[in-house]
């Protein structure tokens, strides 16, 4: 089942289903760190379990099918992601990232890691700090006016990230035809660079035969071996 | 603060913690993925915030300060890594994975995502699977005798990986020194590739004086550049 679907909902719908989701959300982003973190006795463990099925048979009486998917406004406009694992505001995996670009090619965010993103003892996980990288890498390309979809993605891991407040910047380092290199760091908030990246963005099928993308796809499809 | 930290707890007391935490944590993971996916009324959304957050209260009367680490067992046969982002039992963001190894440089594992992990829609967030894959091919590396950590890891998409079944493999590919290559690749339940993986893995500071790493160590030193 494809998951891209049509935005339906009004600049004010979405507002006010912003201000219901976003601290439930969060209050299930505590939830999550504290079943790493908390030690009280047994049955409190037991009574919290049956307090949290209790809740989840509530909430699964009306749901969809599947995942969230994206929702896309038809003049471009919007592409409403609540359930991507990075950013999704519906999501409590997600930290979230609130990603911020200057629409020519840069991109960056400044965010806090719990405990829940832990790999070596007390730092990130070497693979968390390739999901961000991922996805702050893609929004640089994408708001640079080009979407793309992650070719490659190669990570240098410089030193240990700690947990905690850190900064992930990207921006894009040149195309290609359909290409678009997207470089970009990891930093604590001390501006130490913990990792760097590397990635290549293909321009989608879908955008091709777009007007705007013609060229570039010509240029790739004539001089250039597709990925 | 260091989380490296010394296993106190016998393998009876372990299999018992295992048994109290980990439907407690799956409890927690059903509550994330309906998170995202209810379409229940506002009133229950407001009922499910204020349950959830009286449930973190209490949990929160007794808590370790900061992240869960990693349990080291003094004559290595355990380290209990429950809060990684990855495998972690207790920790409800990993899906969890369960990792099996021959012991001589292979791992693999069969799991299941679900919508927490989408990035594109219906599909599998690129990150997510570099995320995997990074853990996969650090459990080759470390399991055929050798610790790692992550200095590069390179990421190749082939196709969108869909949510749903997946499998993930890893293999040692070679070593030089304190350099330890692993592979591996995302598979679909159908057996299709989806991404593969390159890693280099760095034998750590602590464990280049030991007796069974000092020759790779010193070979490394005289004759290539460290990392």
């Amino acid at each position: 089942m494809s998951r891209f679907q049509a935005e339906t909902a009004t600049d004010d719908e979405i507002a006010r289903e912003a201000a219901l989701y976003a601290p439930f959300t969060n209050a299930v982003r505590e939830l999550v760190d504290v079943t790493i973190r908390t030690e009280v006795d047994e049955d409190e463990i037991r009574a919290a379990q049956a307090a949290v099925e209790a809740i989840v048979e509530r909430l699964r009486k009306k749901q969809i099918d599947g995942a969230y998917g994206v929702r896309f406004r038809a003049d471009g406009s919007r592409a409403r992601n609540w359930g991507n694992a990075v950013m999704g505001l519906r999501n409590p995996i997600a930290p979230p990232l609130e990603v911020k670009s200057d629409g020519d090619g840069r991109a960056w965010s400044d965010f806090r890691l719990g405990a829940a993103y832990e790999g070596p003892p007390g730092l990130t996980h070497g693979g968390v700090i390739a999901l961000i990288l991922d996805q702050v890498l893609g929004h640089a390309v994408s708001t640079s006016g080009r979407p793309g979809m992650t070719g490659t993605l190669t990570i240098v891991y410089r030193q240990g990230t700690p947990l905690g407040d850190l900064r992930c910047e990207a921006w894009v380092d040149r195309r290609d035809g359909i290409k678009t290199w997207g470089k970009g760091r990891m930093l604590t908030a001390d501006g130490e660079v913990t990792a760097e990246a590397e990635g290549v963005f293909i321009l989608p099928k879908w955008a091709r035969n777009l007007d705007r993308f013609r060229a570039a796809a010509e240029a790739t499809e004539s001089g250039f071996e597709l990925e």
